[in-house]
């Protein structure tokens, strides 16, 4: 099968990423916009493009049926959903299925299991992959989490089966927190999700989070394209990622590879997808979480092997074998992902919007790729997410790959709107982080506070 | 040997990539501007910037002394050349030797040397490396040509040693013609080279021009980064550029950059270079020049290799040992450039200048790599080179590359000037192009005028 026309349900950078992919396949683009986005880089660079409501998310980019009509109405054999918006809500996937339009994705069933974070915790404990200690059933009484909790020692996390983004989720760091905090969470569990479907894991503390990109056909194929260090975070948003993981291992590395291999092989996934782990400084590694999507950072994968992840989605939902074998994939230097955000690092990052005046994005030279869907003139709207480009660079060592992003982001400049610009430069000149010495937590932590001490003081 | 501080003897988009290089290697970068190019893009992106003279080129970019002097004024250690201006004047290299300040480039005895085109063909007889049937010895009398070009046959080429660009050249098809032309030939030569020194070449019909990128070292190193077909051209000027190059198989492939290692070994060069041959339609190869500096087309064969040739040119010159053994430079995929020029298609290309209005350069995706020396707004002078970007593509297949490449020029969006973008867009979609058959008469003799006849029609 070949799709003729396909409808990006998406926005920003990703958008514009998606419709080059398909125009460089022969396929022909149709752009959804909200009324925000009508001079968007996104809307100009389709072959079509189509209004689907007023700026707010909810009435445009993440409304299910302003999208699934504007796919019919254009004649689209398939809809591409990119990362975000309706890339996660398997009632979309269940609505494309119903009209006979192709949802670039894994099944509706497969999305819904990795969804729920305890059934897709039960799904890695069955298939062998190494989770984090804690709950084997989910539990409903603060006696039995309590009795759990004690045994598999503190900090614990108590999570709603359901949850995400931090929702009915509690860490209690000592025992006698435990029943206050699991109360706590029991009672926005119910609220939220309307159940009391509750589980506990131990807190892995100064862990690395290491995710591994797949790529998986119709047919049982799986193979993975090496794995990343996403630990450079400022809460739970990824700011820098490195691909491969310096600091892993080869014994790791091939362990963490083989596992997220076989936890999509379980539960026969396909699309392009990730497995993201927490490896802690023991070298455990312990299953996190499924993105069921493209991500963000999987430009880093593509520059160290050669694999267009978009295209392969695309070809993947078309039913189409993968033309590669795991033996295939040759994995040659090292990536470096830096986020540049529209935000105010003096005002705890608080998003920045306005009038771009002006912008210089960095190019030119050997390994450097830029993503972005922003231009000069424009204005750059309050209403979604501040990520404003990718600055990607793909070097032979990780020295020369530090060298280039710095180069890079003393290249940007824009007019008009904040931005976490000289964050990124302080972090690719830190010699820790050139290093690989950081966990989730050490942006945050170790480092953020007295990055803007010292700014404040050079003011 | 570490240089501190490089200065950068050109403009455009070759000083923004060699300014790019070192600021990668942590070297500082003097940029040289004449008063046309007090805002150009190497001026700006700089540490240093000074101004050497007027528009004029011979007044400034090709003035050797106003170009020294701003090299002793700024304290470098050495002088990047570029290609074009300074880059092939030995008498520069010697200058530079005087006052100590090293030339990124061969020596001026080896320049010097491949620089006179029968001492090269010489050079290249000892060598053992195949060159084009013809002169043994410099010719001084019609009776010697004429038993020479009977001998092997016509059409041939009457060529003055010390010629460049056309100058004391004559070709003749028949012998009938010989006597007149190589009178004229032969005046000619006089009157610019103040010399008589002629020799004779077979023509070589229908041939590709196939060229192989070298890089060599103080320590007798030499490694080849594979070859290049540069056949489209136009005028003399390449117009897209091709690594490998695909219509040669593997036996000739290994021959010819066999030859190309051998030829830099026999004169002990240094640096990177090129030996541009000509391969016929039976296989055949001939020597035709050798280009002693950086080329236009280079980032192709970065591209294919990951090796970063300016760095590398810039390591060479500081006595750095290559870091390579042939061994080690892994081939992948294809490589394609671009030139965008500001020329009009409709007036025999004439170049095109004015005020840069408005400019979207192709970005974003996997294998995209643009390089340019402009921006918007700006005013794009009448006095230089009318190649205003170079777009290229890298990919796993060529279907893919020229894929690649119509995606890129079709986003290229630019007010004010003209373009050949139009020209760019029907090779990169021409199937015969695509399939790579075509020598260095194809595009002027039977693909130009169709065009042109066509574009036409369609007005």
């Amino acid at each position: 099968m070949r799709f003729h026309k396909v409808l990006v349900a998406n926005r920003g950078e990703i958008a514009v990423r998606i419709i080059r992919a398909l125009r460089e396949l022969g396929i022909e683009s149709v752009a959804i916009f909200s009324e925000a986005d009508r001079e968007a880089m996104h809307t100009e660079l389709a072959d079509e493009a189509i209004c689907i409501g007023p700026a707010k998310s909810l009435d445009s980019y993440a409304n299910p049926v302003a999208i699934l009509s504007a796919a019919i109405v254009t004649g689209v054999d398939a809809i591409h959903p990119g990362y975000g918006f309706l890339s996660e809500r398997y009632d979309f996937v269940e609505m494309c299925q119903q009209v006979g339009i192709t949802f670039i994705g894994p099944s509706c069933e497969v999305m819904r299991l990795m969804g729920n974070k305890y059934n897709a915790r039960q799904t890695m404990i069955e298939a062998g992959v190494p989770v984090t200690p804690g709950s084997k059933e989910l539990i409903y009484s603060v006696k039995n989490g309590k009795e759990l909790a004690d045994q598999i020692g503190y900090p614990v996390m108590i999570k709603a089966a359901d949850g995400g983004g931090g929702k009915g989720m509690r860490r209690v760091d000592q025992a006698d927190d435990f029943e206050r905090l699991f109360e706590q969470a029991q009672n926005e569990t119910q609220s939220i999700y309307g159940n009391q479907d509750i589980y506990i894991e131990k807190v892995i503390d100064a862990a690395k989070h290491i995710e591994v990109q797949l790529l998986a056909d119709h047919y049982g194929n799986v193979i993975h394209l090496g794995e990343r260090d996403c630990s450079l975070q400022r809460k739970h948003q990824k700011v820098i990622e490195i691909a491969p993981a310096l600091s892993v291992g080869e014994d790791i590395r091939y362990q963490i590879c083989q596992a997220a291999v076989k936890a999509a092989q379980t539960i026969g996934y396909r699309n392009a997808g990730t497995i993201e782990f927490l490896l802690d400084q023991a070298g455990n590694f312990y299953f996190m979480e499924m993105n069921t999507r493209l991500q963000v950072e999987h430009p880093i994968s593509e520059m160290i092997t050669g694999i267009d992840i978009v295209k392969e989605q695309i070809k993947i939902a078309a039913d189409q074998k993968l033309a590669y074998q795991q033996e295939d994939i040759k994995f040659s230097g090292v990536s470096i992902e830096a986020r540049l955000n529209a935000e105010n690092p003096f005002t705890h990052f608080q998003p920045s919007s306005g009038q771009i005046k002006a912008l210089n994005l960095p190019s030119g030279g050997l390994g450097l790729r830029v993503e972005t869907g922003i231009y000069a003139p424009s204005y750059l709207s309050p209403f979604y997410d501040s990520m404003i480009a990718k600055i990607i660079v793909h070097q032979q060592t990780e020295e020369q790959a530090w060298a280039l992003l710095n180069r890079a982001l003393t290249e940007f400049v824009i007019e008009g709107v904040e931005t976490n610009v000289d964050l990124l430069e302080a972090l690719a000149q830190d010699p820790q982080v050139q290093r690989g010495e950081f966990h989730t937590q050490w942006l945050e932590n170790d480092f953020l506070e007295q990055w803007l001490a010292d700014l404040k003081k050079g003011d």
